[in-house]
């Protein structure tokens, strides 16, 4: 029996950690051209991936990434005691409709882009407490879908300003179980709403970072631990604004994180070639870069022991029409290899 | 320490049960003067709930669910380790910005629907394992925050078929806690998405009546139970076209269920004298009558054990207008007062 812990006011300690072993990415053309290109297993060059939407080309790279989790795991969807899956869409369609046909326990989980460090954790819960066997976690996004749902048609060549995140178009994928060979999830931080007053769409990661430094600080805290004591602090998709910030905030309470951090946003593009203004972002972000470089990272050694905390932006184009400012959330997870 | 352990293929067992230590409703005029009027605490007459938009409303209505809730727990937001909150808008905003002022670590869920019984598995799954000492769970629907995103514009008055179902203006929330007195959660069973090709928004009782039926008969078989060891087992939101496909279902696989069975969505209005069509529906349908009516009833001995098992249906507008039929979902949790 694994045992879950609590440490100081906001931290998770996972005894027998629960044990990630299986994960897989899907990714699109632009994701395959950035410097990680040859990370991921899976690439659609076609938007489409075959299919007749966009919508369901995102259910696609779901799928796609989920089948390459299972088959590391050496698990069939039947062994999968629960699902946890979301994504940016309204109603979370690309998961509900990618996961359909599998026959899995489904559990939608919102956390814009902090969904897939959500759903390890839920996996881990449902885990480590007992609840379930092996469970696994799926998230995405797509480009195309999220464009037009939160900004403008893709046909109308709306102009972004430099602040402004490329959606990614991928997905990223896990598999969770009480024992085996894999990355271990030792602890976890489930973060917080903070809102500074953000109203910008196109300033996602200055939304965002207050939200990682206070999930990030409160883990040092309980903890006991800082920045020296992992091999190195990933955010989900802060992009060049919001890590900026993020820095900045860290150090205000005493903790240099510059040689320690990264971005999933900024690992995934290169910015000097690609034209994605600020950065990454998007569900598949985080998820895509985790389960196609970090995983695979932790496994053979080039990392021990990380902390890996998506960032999500909880608004909605409806709040945004109606003048509300963008909540913000950061949740983590620390990995090891050992 | 409590513990969670598996029985047969898709339910699970909660040793010494998490308790609903506390509860709480809010509702609008509509709901106010159905049958069940008199069991919800707090009632808003007007639809905006005193907010600018019916979207601040919907949040307004969870607040007043979830401090109700934690004021009968004897709880404070510092004392809560998770909230699991959830709504029927794009991006879940209702919940967002409702929790925005609490502070609580947040896990945004969505199930349409189904999620306060999924909200109340995942407090379980957290509380039971060890992950959490209290959690909190709170969902809300509007009926005017969905007709628009859903339908149609209020102002169009479009006339809505037979089949159709009022979405519930309300909201319900628990807290769950290791220890204390209160309603016991036993057993709970994930639902898995369940897609029979009904493409007629109008009618996702049908939709939903399958999910319902599918997780219903493994929680019997898991358990060794039918019908006949429980008070009653009542469905979220099937309204009376779903309930009619659900019981035949049930009777197709010997299972009679037509004295112990009661839907929220019928029970929450009089069609009668309410013109409803097919009945409530929400994701503060079935929660409003939990929180308002069931809780209550199994607290003053008026119910021992019962299945709540909410229902819903995980299509958007996108999807629809795409062609696509409707996936659907029935979550399960028994609850007994001993």
């Amino acid at each position: 029996m694994i045992m879950i812990r609590r440490i100081g006011s906001y931290t998770v300690c996972f005894g027998e950690s629960p044990v990630i072993v299986g994960y897989g990415a899907a990714v699109g053309k632009r994701e395959a051209e950035g410097p990680l290109g040859k990370e991921f297993e899976k690439v659609f060059y076609d938007s489409r991936a075959g299919q007749k939407t966009w919508e369901k080309a995102e259910a696609r790279f779901q799928q796609e990434a989920f089948m390459s989790a299972m088959e590391k795991a050496g698990v069939r969807s039947e062994d999968i005691d629960y699902i946890f899956a979301g994504d940016l869409l309204n109603q979370i369609i690309s998961s509900s409709y990618s996961m359909r046909s599998f026959g899995i326990p489904y559990l939608g989980q919102y956390g814009a882009c902090s969904t897939i460090a959500q759903g390890l954790i839920m996996a881990a819960f449902a885990v480590g407490g007992g609840a379930a066997r092996t469970a696994g976690v799926v998230t995405s996004s797509h480009f195309c879908t999220a464009e037009r749902q939160y900004r403008y048609p893709l046909e109308y060549g709306g102009v972004r300003p430099q602040t402004s995140q490329w959606t990614v178009t991928g997905a990223g994928s896990a598999i969770i179980s009480q024992s085996g060979t894999g990355v271990k999830i030792r602890h976890a931080t489930v973060g917080r709403i903070t809102d500074m007053g953000v109203t910008d769409l196109n300033n996602m990661g200055a939304a965002m970072a207050p939200a990682a430094a206070g999930t990030l600080k409160e883990y040092f805290r309980d903890t006991g631990t800082d920045g020296n004591d992992y091999d190195a602090v990933f955010t989900g998709d802060l992009g060049q604004v919001g890590t900026d910030i993020f820095l900045e905030l860290m150090s205000d309470e005493g903790y240099d994180l510059k040689r320690k951090h990264m971005d999933c946003g900024l690992m995934i593009y290169d910015r000097s070639t690609q034209d994605v203004h600020a950065g990454g972002s998007g569900c598949g972000c985080g998820a895509s870069v985790l389960c196609g470089k970090l995983l695979p990272d932790l496994l053979s050694g080039k990392l021990h022991n990380i902390l890996f905390m998506a960032t999500g932006a909880l608004m909605s184009p409806t709040s945004s029409q109606q003048g509300e400012s963008i909540p913000s959330i950061a949740h983590l997870v620390n990995l090891t290899s050992d």
